[in-house]
């Protein structure tokens, strides 16, 4: 039977790695046992701990795909954020929980999208509705991804779909959700192997915003100021962002995942956006955002109704 | 409460009513009483004998929407297909059986796309997987709707889902699925009352196939050499259409539900792309198209193939 790929998004984080792994589990239980999970970059620190504690093995890294090849996205749909050749894949399948944009296929398809905190809380909805048992594998996959998107239920993305989901899985994986979940997003904050360029570009989105050339980049970590400590190199290193590609704002968010809040470094000539979008001033380019996590519900549309 | 607005495409078809009925009780069965069925043309004859069977009202007319205004779509995605104003729309839900294109949104958003002949059916499975009651008047206007979309289950497009969804309805619903299915589909087929610009209107769908710019237009028949009495000024009323609106290629369909052929008129300057996909001589503009009943299955996808 021909073999389908499922996959999560470039630079994929946990949801997309645990997700794409769980819904060929899914897959399976239903009887359809031709699909494979792999993924399309490499695994990040955060991931790396989940899929240690299980003692299993990353899915096989896949960095182009054939015309016609069968694929299902999770955590993504958007053709920017896929793997190379996606124009020309067969899509079957996507389960998501982003906006639908920069998306098309020529046949009709399986499309499950719900404006949940995380990918697996719609996975763990398939289970149940087709009840089917969870086991604890797949039980810590799900919960691992929906601690990693929602920072522990504390995200504004985070809806009460997510709660429950995660509050039955942990059961099930048998994991104390706040010591587990501070461990594996401590995991994440690890940048000791990374240079000044990769940090910037770990989790780097560029959007425009009314006519300002923006670059949101956003690291997690457990103290803020261990991140500040590399202040100067990281200015330098935003700095040449911006005179490579225009830049006309590059707000660099340093996120506290025990208190909640964001520091931003903000350079660029409209770095004043930050100052007038969330009524702070910027001291030596630098703010602390007070219970400011989510770039895409407290960052992005601030910034846009202010620009 | 902000009302939410649900509807199918423009010109709809028995799904897209049915649908947007079905829709609406089952967000009021899930609690949601803010939404309400709202069409976005007129009703076709088909349509009629089922709202008169039931006897019930047509959704409200709804021509144009404000910006911001909050629907769900059902039996369509494509913009071009849906409602003036949609771009701006804030659309918070999608549930359809077609290719995704032409569709994009700002915010996260529910979308429910399978595979099958009908978007009734995935509602039926929606009733079925949340245990939710089916009464008499949910059960034929579901029945009534995939009845439509898969010619009786004899179309291409028609999949098990469908098959079951139809037996399970058909009987909360007390009706005989041939006698009462070919009663319905044979009203759809009464021209008597309609001008050759509305026949060509009925259910017409414009797509870009490659670079052609291609109407496929389609009517059902009992009997296709009554429509074929109307050739002349059926050929006079496609070349004003394909003046006016540039059109490449019109293909009107018109599909013998009794013995599921279709006859083709085709007109413009690429009509012979007919002939290249179907292996068939245009004579005087038309020929028969062996078995061919499906636009979705066993048009676009085939003129696209051969474009």
């Amino acid at each position: 039977m021909e073999e389908i790929l499922i996959f999560g998004h470039k630079n994929p984080d946990t949801d997309s790695i645990c997700s794409s792994m769980v819904k060929q589990i899914l897959n399976e239980k239903n009887g359809k046992n031709n699909s494979k999970a792999v993924r399309i970059g490499n695994i990040n620190k955060e991931t790396e701990f989940v899929l240690n504690y299980l003692k299993t093995e990353a899915p096989e890294l896949v960095e182009k795909i054939d015309d016609g090849q069968k694929v299902i996205l999770v955590d993504h749909n958007e053709f920017g954020q896929s793997v190379d050749g996606i124009e020309n894949a067969k899509i079957i399948g996507v389960v998501d929980h982003h906006r639908i944009s920069d998306f098309k296929t020529s046949e009709p398809l399986y499309y499950t999208s719900k404006p949940y905190g995380c990918t697996a809380t719609i996975l763990y909805q398939d289970f149940k509705a087709k009840d089917l048992t969870i086991d604890k594998k797949e039980a810590v996959l799900m919960a691992s991804a929906i601690i990693s998107d929602t920072l522990l239920l504390k995200s504004p993305t985070t809806t009460k779909h997510d709660k429950i989901a995660l509050e039955n899985l942990a059961k099930i994986a048998q994991i104390d959700v706040e010591s587990y979940g501070l461990e594996m997003l401590k995991a994440g904050t690890d940048l000791s192997s990374f240079s000044i360029e990769e940090i910037l570009n770990l989790d780097a989105k560029q959007v425009s915003i009314k006519d300002v050339k923006t670059i949101v980049a956003q690291v997690n970590t457990a103290s803020i100021a261990d991140v500040m400590k590399k202040k100067t190199e990281l200015e330098a290193g935003i700095n040449n962002i911006i005179d490579e590609k225009g830049i006309d704002l590059f707000a660099f968010l340093i996120t506290d995942i025990i208190n909640s809040n964001s520091q931003v470094i903000a350079l660029g000539k409209n770095a004043s956006l930050i100052e007038k979008s969330y009524g702070v001033k910027l001291e030596d380019n630098t703010a602390l955002l007070k219970g400011v996590v989510s770039r895409k519900k407290q960052v992005i549309p601030i910034l846009t109704e202010n620009a």
